[in-house]
């Protein structure tokens, strides 16, 4: 069996299809992504991912697509094609706009920088930003 | 002179100077951070960086607040703990709650997993997400 | 010549066939795999990086199994394609059933989350992980 | 309260409480580390996490000093002190000796080597790697 | 509009076209690679990009074959295909050799290795390397 | 034993020793820092470490100054505090000045961006990049 095997909803277990089945309704929609098609060939993983995402993303005191543009910002830095790609189209769904995306890059693509500046500066901590 | 030399108000020239002016004006604040004093070191870096930051940090289609969560997602993946520090304490004068702060954790630890499912798994990207 | 220009057997000079043959001694195969004809190009690194891993991986106090798994946990945290790909291969090859895969990914996830769990809350080392 | 707020059994809600002798209990341990007593600043977080953890990290194909030598590579990868502390820490409990502590470090520092020279010399993946 | 529309010289609005003849000047070249073209989505984001790049990457006390070497190991250290391939192209034609190529690999490999040994075995900054 | 016990010369074996010896004599120092003090514990990666560095970091196409550049280069997007305290002092030894060290950190700081803003568009690699 190769790695990336993708279990599909018809060749699925009655345990994976549980979880198919709810992402599905989560998301309002009627397709699985290969994401989950590959984690379902260990249905603990795929049934423990699912659950701790569904409970992560949800409306809380930030809004879902703000938590889209939080997961690009990691999946960019990571350089995690795939990430990119899904949650950038999530990201669409949810209302980003152009401009909004343009934004998030540069913030992204900024704070990149700065972290390396103040590394290799080797800034110490402000004392006003300590927080004990 | 050490690498993290840290330049003083009292002790900048004019055109460093005006640069701390304008950070302290714009930011409603009466103190520079650490990480300007080591960049004042090379006048054209600091003056580059705060232009570049003040016009990516600024209003527009994303408010500042979920910048500053997108600078802390960034900061926190890339384990940068002066970049932490200083970013966690902007978003908090900027309204971010404890409660936003722990959502925040929450998405950017997910985020950092999932992208590793998907690179150890070797999934393909949906022709659903492809954006050409 | 371009960059990933791939030195075959045929063409080799006696000094990177030395080190092809004891690959294929040292792994009982008769292939080489791109990466070893790629630093081909340059015999001191293929030398010295065979060399090293040919030490490291060598039975000791790890087995060459637990070896390869490492070596995974690494290649997917730093989102690397190619190394995910053959040492998934590797491991494959020296005993790693899809249980022990799917534990792997499980473990490197997790970690990847908590790590950054760790950094974002600003977490203290306790004094008991202390090792002075 | 600052953010790294650290919640002592004492001062603790019953729900967290019931996560801490969760651990103490598993962990054969009667103390609780900070990564915890910060978690424990969002309760939904910290029974998340550790729920997760405990399945992840428990004997399966893969036995828990495996795990843990897995948890300190990728600690190790992201550069994460307090994790790199506390699983070193953990492993040692486990069994890790001297001389397995050091053949990780050597697997750990030649991935992230031969990681680098298989993207620097852009390397495409064999066709007997590839697993579709 | 898919993420990334690539903005044509011959649909461009003035100010896109402002910067791209000026890149083309700079690196006396006629062509505009697709890096650029990507960014022109957001003209903000371009103008500041190439901006910085432009006084960055100039001849000063470091040379611009030895920036563009940099810029590779950075490059190559955060798995980043796209940009790996098109600075290798830039120093080769800043005179980048084959030697200099396989050297420059060497040390970006060798320093990820060293640097996950001195995370992972804790080691504390000798007196004699800190700066205050 | 603690992780990072460090090995005093007085108490080193003849093996350790030699290394440390080859160390002072190579590098015109009459000290030994502290990561190879803690490499010492293993003194089969002490040795294979050294060897390799001293090969790397020699004199070759790429003068040694260059090479200390790139190494931090590669510390400082890594996050390596020990690295890159140790390398910018090594650095400075090999004639670094400040106005050099400036702009590396401008060219480190400009390429993390670009990385990220390379892999947040989604930018397929230009056919003129490719090398084969």
């Amino acid at each position: 069996m190769p790695t990336h095997h993708l279990v599909e909803y018809a060749d699925a277990s009655p345990e994976v299809r549980a979880v198919y089945d709810d992402i599905m309704a989560t998301r309002k929609t009627d397709w699985i992504n290969n994401f989950w098609k590959a984690l379902a060939n260990n249905p603990a993983t795929l049934k423990r991912t699912w659950e701790s995402i569904k409970q992560i993303m949800a409306p809380g005191a930030l809004d879902p697509l703000t938590k889209e543009l939080l997961y690009i910002a990691v999946s960019v830095t990571n350089q995690c094609p795939y990430c990119i790609a899904s949650h950038t189209a999530s990201a669409r769904n949810k209302g980003m706009t152009d401009a909004m995306f343009h934004e998030l890059m540069a913030v992204v693509g900024m704070a990149n920088q700065t972290n390396r500046l103040a590394a290799g500066y080797q800034i110490e901590v402000d004392e006003q930003f300590k927080t004990t």
